[in-house]
């Protein structure tokens, strides 16, 4: 999948972003400080990111004429989210550059596809196992054990797509409840921390990692992450590269995520990979107000063809997501001491809705 | 010329702009982060802060049927520069609250109205004396004594519209040469440093200053500025306090600069006020990446009516303008670790055109 190194766009380009979301949103920013304009596609006519953007296209991802004048508004073109119909991907890449790749939207859309990607790359994971649509899953259970996660192959996100099954639970009746899918059965794993690797690479192949985000979920969703990591330098090194090695396999092009776990195992420690994001990632919005270049920008850069930065990072960092009725605190926010308010301009703030986020920097490193 | 204190716009609100250079832009996109839309109105097709915005007027600043159609599209109405038509700003503030006041425009964009409220407040300036239209440039010159400066009462920035006078020069030749347009003669003050200090002012009458700053400037354009400036904390507490107490004075909502002398005055040590800018300034750029909340963002918080931010500055930081043909080292600055890279998307890099700047944080505080 490796691509050839691309000609720099000049500033003045137009990058064109699949997805209106609050990461859309937060690209066209960092790309309006480099002197280059983003051009948003999205269907939903709310779409925050259109706010922020002299052009913006309201189609459907399946909108032939849109997506061909869209096409040609653009120099290059990315997405903000994995679930890029395939067949829109491809569309569009015949006419312009799409980064990254079309192709590691089709690997990372599926999770059985994905993790055996990850293992053919020696890089460990939980244990896992196939659960076809014919119900296979009490093969899966006699291979991997109880408890275990069973996920759907495809459009899970934030605990959507996915049950616990515990010694006690009905497997057949879990496999019914996510509607029969093809799914993964993945070993429950007894994890200290969830970490991740926000990483970017560019089209000349270099790779630069932020410092591993130590990330605190609450009903599945993301709730605050914390930069650096509490574990080891060797864990940290081990995850970077662990990071490293999956966007270089990838002939990847632009910010990738890859969230892992890190494992307190006997005397020794361990991490395992659990999933990638091939896009800007939650886990990186500290590097917004906590370092001196970020993941958006790493991101619009590496697309772009530009060089990447190398991020300092400003002291200790926490970020706090504001979900759902919590944005109504923003006030309260606004007046802390040494903290950066972000509101994505999402109007109403439904359950479990992420509608902004706050970011504080604390003096030591 | 106090204002009540006014209602906080919720998020989602409309700030409209007059101007579009790259203030503009970077008030835009500091209001998107805080969930706030902006609203351009700018009368050069080529404005570099139409690409960061949905919403933007290109017409005069005297046409008023445009500008009747943008007061009526703006929750509430700002500026990025000094000189906007009294006229519109006034046309404007009978539609639309206008922040900071009309009349802080009025009062500012007059050199000797500006310095004679200075006096006025027993805060210290240079020496001065108007010289009117008629010349009677050898009285001022009586009064002050050379090397003085003359400057045009109205209309003056980065150096244009001002003369340097030295013993050997003619000064009714100097006063011609601007066009015998009513000025102001100023004593030449031998300064150690040039300092600013950037303030906020709420409507609810609270004052948040950042940390002076210290400036240089090359042929009358600023090229550095450092935070925080190498003076006493003795001299800071004053030049911030000068920067309060004007703000405090003018009933001001949103962000100035106050540009200041520091002077070695034999054993003693003092500050003299220069300028007021009634605007976020070129010398607050820092503020992007070396603090938690920015000039930008205390600027829209103020003029929507938000409380202001308790900034924390994250090291000493330093700015770089990138002037005119400069601005095509960006390559080189990209990659310098630690570093913030700014392109206004201006195009042509026309001498002495601000293009970009670039800011870095350095550790020790």
């Amino acid at each position: 999948m490796a691509e050839p190194a691309i000609p720099a766009l000049p500033p003045g380009s137009t990058i064109g972003i699949l997805g209106g979301g609050q990461l859309g949103r937060m690209l066209a920013l960092a790309a309006a400080r480099l002197g280059l304009e983003c051009h948003i596609y999205a269907p939903e006519a709310d779409s925050c990111a259109f706010d922020v953007v002299r052009h913006a296209t309201l189609a459907e991802y399946d909108d032939e004429p849109a997506l061909e004048r869209f096409a040609r508004a653009c120099d290059v073109i990315t997405y903000e989210f994995e679930n890029v119909p395939a067949a829109t991907a491809n569309f569009l890449a015949r006419r312009k550059p799409v980064r990254p790749d079309p192709q590691v939207l089709a690997l990372t859309q599926d999770r059985l596809v994905e993790k055996d990607f990850i293992a053919a790359l020696s890089i460990a994971t939980a244990p896992y196992a196939a659960v076809d649509s014919g119900g296979n899953i009490a093969e899966a259970v006699a291979k991997i054990g109880l408890p275990a996660v069973l996920k759907t192959r495809r459009l899970g996100y934030d605990g959507k797509g996915q049950r616990m099954i515990g010694r006690d639970d009905d497997p057949a009746e879990a496999f019914r409840s996510l509607g029969s899918v093809p799914c993964i059965l993945e070993g429950f794993v007894p994890f200290e921390r969830e970490i991740s690797v926000v990483a970017a690479r560019s089209s000349q192949g270099e790779v630069v990692a932020f410092d591993v985000t130590e990330n605190e979920h609450r009903h599945h969703i993301l709730k605050i992450s914390r930069a650096p990591a509490r574990i080891s330098d060797v864990m940290a090194e081990e995850a970077q590269h662990m990071a490293e090695t999956i966007a270089s396999a990838f002939g990847y092009v632009g910010v990738l995520a890859v969230e892992m776990f890190a494992l307190a195992n006997g005397a020794g420690r361990r991490v395992l990979v659990n999933e990638i994001a091939p896009r800007v990632h939650n886990s990186g919005h500290w590097t917004i107000d906590g370092a001196s270049v970020s993941q958006f920008e790493q991101h619009i850069r590496a697309v772009a063809g530009w060089p990447l930065g190398h991020p300092v990072r400003h002291g200790r960092v926490e970020m706090t997501n504001l979900i759902g009725a919590e944005v109504n605190d923003y006030p309260r926010w606004l007046t802390e001491p040494g903290t950066s308010v972000h509101l994505y301009g999402k109007g109403e703030p439904r359950p479990g809705r992420k509608m902004g986020h706050v970011t504080r920097v604390f003096g030591e490193g």
